[in-house]
């Protein structure tokens, strides 16, 4: 697939997300680094062609206007990453930088010139690099989840209302989604927030045909449970309850301290636990913001089941990692993937992308461990029809 | 499969590990419990024929003999199971009491007489209960393993040696695995010692024509690792380290306080993770017998992995159950699903069984969730198999 | 001390904590176990004369009518003591059932008559008993904090107020509380309701001429954190964060699952905390309802601190207990220290008495070796000063 | 006490401890960190008179020749350190560099002159630099415990033997402690090997008119245990059995891999428990050697006990921290309490150093808060002590 480059643009591209994949990318190219991390670089995809690392163009949107280097600067202080490394890589910062625009916090004019707008900034990076593709993927900051409305469930009631200006009907994920698939990118919602969620535009990415993928990435302590709960299933032990407590500083921190935009990233931890349990589970869930421990997230949980006899079986997990570089090459592999998606004619929901996800687009599948093989054999065989097509 | 019922012979029938089984049979049988803890009860499985819990007859060997009322009241004692469970099956234990047959520690006679008078008792508990078969499964304690023999490479050689009085070649599970061969009862090892993993014995159950499977019951820490190592792998993190501390007290810890003893266990527990590591991991673990504990076990686990651009990723893992009643129900599906395999007329090592095991027989397979998704399809396949065998 | 039978009189008398420390006196009584868990039993306090356990006699108020047989017995099927305790002890827990008062949940008349009653019961109690004295222990269910008030402040107002009819001005913490006091009790406030922290009663111990101990009974979590974090002072090391998670069902988990009861009880561990570290630390902190764990509660905490040359140093604990168990011993302390204490002709609150208390009434002192130490010393020092006040 | 400055002579000093004390005491007096980790520099001591951190000169004793530079930067490079810390330091870590004199594996000649070359170098250091004191502080590797002999019990055959040429009868521990007496040095052993341990020479330092202080530094798990256990203690809780695991990589780690080395380690962890509890403990413990985890060490204890009505309590702590950057800041604070105590004209063991070491030198407290109570007693004790002395 080295017929020319991809671009990946991210929303949300000073973000500690975007940050490090930039980092990483650069340091990935340049030799660096290995590409641990990456599901996409196991040899299971030796076979699939997938846009290599040094193909990849960074672009994105983002409303903060803070140097990508000063960001990155930022991440090797905390101690996540080598500082030498991010000055290793500090021109090919720079050069991003240059390739972020600014999204305004309002709405310029009515919510459909913003769209346009939005996607006027990734055809102009699309036609400026000579890129087949772009990619558009969202990691920008969690929003709260927005009261429902009549528009939501009525396509052209939502399509009038985006014509008013000064209406403020979609959150800015759901107008980063629609420029997305204006400019005709595959995108990834690698948040929880409501994006594509709407009803109304359940049909908007297979109408616009591009692939898409979604929803908030799964990174951490969910991608335990999801590999956990199966276990217990399998076994026949009756998971009585799951408690859990996160603590994180950072950005995300920051963010999730606030009641409104915490409750959009409960209620998607929780899910894929409740549909694997297939029963009531108590599931009490915590995310404090602990701004000292800056980016490392520690994620204790405490699962308490029953087992024969009536037996209790206790299960205490405690895990501690950076979260951004647990999310970074989960980005640039959705990137590859939905790269290849493309080539092979796919639009709407993948729902084996749903590998990524807390909260899958398109599949019910939590269970990691068959989400895993699902992704090999998706990637296999869409390789297949990806080259037929190209033949064709 | 109700044309008949299906006998459990248990080698080490007074231990924690068959008493508990007989305990929570009985319990079953009476509706006390749920069946709770056991894979074939769940929906994957109700389309295959299996023996009902009523139609499963317990005996078995011990070298011990308090009665197994007494074994059972003191479980209940430590508080694994409420003594009113205990009380209730009291007459069901007390008859199972009454088919547990005493081996001697040493061999009577030369190590074949041996052998046969091990036979004898399954045969002879086969005729008086009129069972259509018994399956042996052993759950004796962990022998030491056995310094390397030339006889052990060389099947002439070994059944010489069996003949010579008062010379003593193999340990006593081997013996015990020969009796089961020669009685034609399908054999289960539940326990790391070496049994059947004697070179010149490879083929013995193939010729003998009865399923076996192995070895070494998969319960806790080690069910726990093969589920979550799949992970890292399947995420491209590199795990450098994996160690493990077990404290455990019972009669298990009682045993594995002997230095001896514990090798076999820790190469067992140790072997899965190198294979699906698939790379050069250090893995320290100890077990300690921690008497005041009684048969509750904890299991800490500190797992080290290499994230994207060389983060540092820990997980730890508390598992705290009562190691038995982890065990038991494994052991009753194991019964039914050897009977079954009986029926399909399989032969030999069946290693879709592996799911059950540390160390499995027969197959490479550690990864958990593989394993299940090949138990229950193997378990349709077989069902349909002895279908047909049936009906011919 | 052993002229006369001393009386324990709970607020909350058929409580899981009143309840555990009724089995426990009559165990101890029976010799059926050993006085572990007691402060009081230490070798220290050999020498300081303390009501025998023998001599305590069991009363008290509860809204609440199940008979305490069968509390005891729910407690057993819990796992946390043994059937065979309960049944042991079933006659002395009926008798004491015979010696608890119902209070309803609205006031009889006025507060002051509510009061009154209360004092009646506590004082017919005395009588019928022969008893020395009555020690009062609030273990009854957390309140909310109620609202401040203008009467609050103003003793003659609240006094006014208390002979109004129907006029509902105190919770039923502080009712109890004063009628104690009314009997002219010593009091201990075992939970984080406001009881006597109105500040218009701040003297009324003191001018009821008895001694009163408070509040909020120090016994996991919370013990172990002012065990701690002196540590952390001592060492130089800055705590930076200490977040908490409980997880608790039994009817103290169902209390403060009520999200305005968990108020009081939040504020109460945390306060310590505070006090000790000197400076700004984060520290959240959650209380959840899991109702499958029953009585068994588990705590986790994480600390973040930073040591020498700004390097990260983390503490995780893990604590695990039957809480109930945990509170009653130092309820039977505490009747026992108060005993003492009035026998010496103490009045007001005792601040050494904050060894049992999150929220040392009388004293500044959250380090638990330090208070250990108070304790001894208090308690040598008061048994001499009351030697010499009987001897005068 | 600033009239002249004072030496630190490390035995090891160019190991992780003593390359992380010169790079604090290095980055303190440039004003880069604050006192962090430093028991001394609490306002408890504010009224103590100690050497200024710009009053202490580093010079030592190693085996090895590794630039200290270099080992400062193998410190950074795996993430304990800020590299730009070590780099804003480089120049006065290259002056102590200059400082560090070579010690040969083998005695050069007698033992009596291998001692005699060692002393001279301290004198040497001492008057190069015009120094008041030199305080000699062995922060070398872990020695295994030598076997036990006559000369260890009789100090006139012990003297003989160290005439001998080529007799090899002391460990180098010894012979570092023996060389500090010579050269009039206060002493303290941070490590467990036998060093002053040996019988004939417990009054060596009285003798040789110096204070000295031991054995072996309390910083990561056994300080936890200390601090924790009194809790139990003073509650009346039976601890049954605490169980730890410790992982740890660096310098330290590959010597304690050494199953002869391991063993003083150990003994001297388990020390304090056993006293502290008062009763027989089940105490297992390891120390496993993981390369991969560098210098940050692991610790996880798993502690059970007893409580009220028999019931189960478990406590489990992970600690979590750079094991150099506990260690550095009390080596620090060992040479300004030295330089106090021979300032006061103490000689032989000082117990209440006994703070800082798992097995203290002449004292059996154990209990970390009565430790720190003791020390800071002793501190404004021995200042008065000493105005007193000086004023003489
Ligand atoms: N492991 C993980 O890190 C992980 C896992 C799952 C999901 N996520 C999600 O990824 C997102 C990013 O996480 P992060 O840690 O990088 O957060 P962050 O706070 O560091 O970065 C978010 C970025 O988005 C920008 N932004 C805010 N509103 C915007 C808008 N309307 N348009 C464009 N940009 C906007 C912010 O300025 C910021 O630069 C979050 O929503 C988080 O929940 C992260
Ligand atoms: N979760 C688990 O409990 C688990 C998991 C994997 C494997 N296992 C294995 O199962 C086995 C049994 O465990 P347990 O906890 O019941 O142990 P146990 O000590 O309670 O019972 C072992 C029994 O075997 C008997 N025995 C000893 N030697 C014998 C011999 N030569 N022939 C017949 N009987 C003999 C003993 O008398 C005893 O009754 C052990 O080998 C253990 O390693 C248990
Ligand atoms: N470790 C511990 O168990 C612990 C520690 C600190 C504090 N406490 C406090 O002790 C108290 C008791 O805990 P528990 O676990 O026994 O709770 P519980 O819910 O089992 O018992 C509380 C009892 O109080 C009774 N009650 C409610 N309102 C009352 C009133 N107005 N007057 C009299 N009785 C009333 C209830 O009917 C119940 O029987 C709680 O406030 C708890 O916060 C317990
Ligand atoms: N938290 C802690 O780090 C801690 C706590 C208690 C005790 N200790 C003890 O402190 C000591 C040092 O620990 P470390 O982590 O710095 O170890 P390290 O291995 O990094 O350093 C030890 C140094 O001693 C040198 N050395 C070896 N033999 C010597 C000899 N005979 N004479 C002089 N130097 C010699 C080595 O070359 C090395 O430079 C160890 O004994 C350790 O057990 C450390
Ligand atoms: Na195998
Ligand atoms: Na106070």
């Amino acid at each position: 697939m080295n017929e020319g480059r991809t671009g990946i643009w991210f929303v949300g591209a000073r973000g500690s997300v975007a940050t490090t994949a930039a980092i990483g990318l650069a340091a990935l190219v340049e030799g660096r680094i290995r590409p641990v991390g990456l599901t996409t670089a196991a040899p299971d995809f030796d076979d699939v062609a997938l846009p290599a690392f040094a193909d990849l163009v960074v672009g994105g949107h983002d409303v903060d206007e803070t140097p990508l280097l000063e960001r990155a600067r930022r991440l090797a202080a905390g101690g996540m990453i080598a500082p030498a490394t991010v000055e290793a890589v500090a021109a090919r910062l720079d050069a991003i930088d240059g390739e972020i625009r600014l999204v305004p916090r309002e709405a310029r004019g009515s919510q459909r010139r913003e769209i346009g707008l939005r996607a006027d900034d990734i055809r102009s990076f699309r036609e400026r690099h000579g890129l087949r593709r772009v990619v558009v993927i969202d990691v920008a900051s969690t929003e709260p989840l927005p009261a429902d409305r009549p528009e939501f469930h009525d396509r052209a009631a939502l399509d009038a209302a985006l014509d008013e200006a000064g209406r403020d009907l979609l959150p800015s994920s759901t107008l980063s989604a629609l420029a997305a698939l204006e400019a005709g990118s595959p995108y990834a919602c690698f948040t929880p927030s409501i994006s594509l969620g709407i009803p109304a535009l359940q049909d908007a990415a297979a109408e616009a045909g591009v692939p898409i993928a979604g929803q908030d990435g799964k990174t951490g302590e969910t991608l335990l449970r999801t590999v956990l709960a199966p276990m217990f299933a399998s076994r026949g032990m009756r998971v009585l309850s799951w408690a859990g407590a996160n603590l994180l500083g950072g950005g995300d921190g920051a963010t999730l301290a606030d009641p409104a935009a915490v409750q959009s990233k409960l209620a998607s931890k929780n899910r894929g636990l409740h549909d694997l349990l297939g029963h009531d589970v108590v599931t009490p869930l915590h995310i404090d913001n602990v701004p000292d421990l800056g980016d490392v997230k520690t994620a204790w949980d405490h699962v308490h089941a029953e087992g024969f006899l009536d037996t209790r079986i206790t299960l205490q997990t405690t895990w501690t990692a950076y979260d951004s570089t647990l999310a970074a090459p989960l980005v640039i592999d959705l990137a590859r993937l939905l790269s290849l998606a493309e080539e092979a004619g796919l639009v709407g929901p993948v729902p084996e992308l749903g590998y990524f996800f807390k909260d899958p687009w398109g599949s019910d599948v939590h269970a990691f461990a068959r989400q895993a093989d699902e992704l090999v054999s998706w990637a296999l065989r869409t390789a297949v029809r990806r080259n037929a097509t190209q033949a064709a």
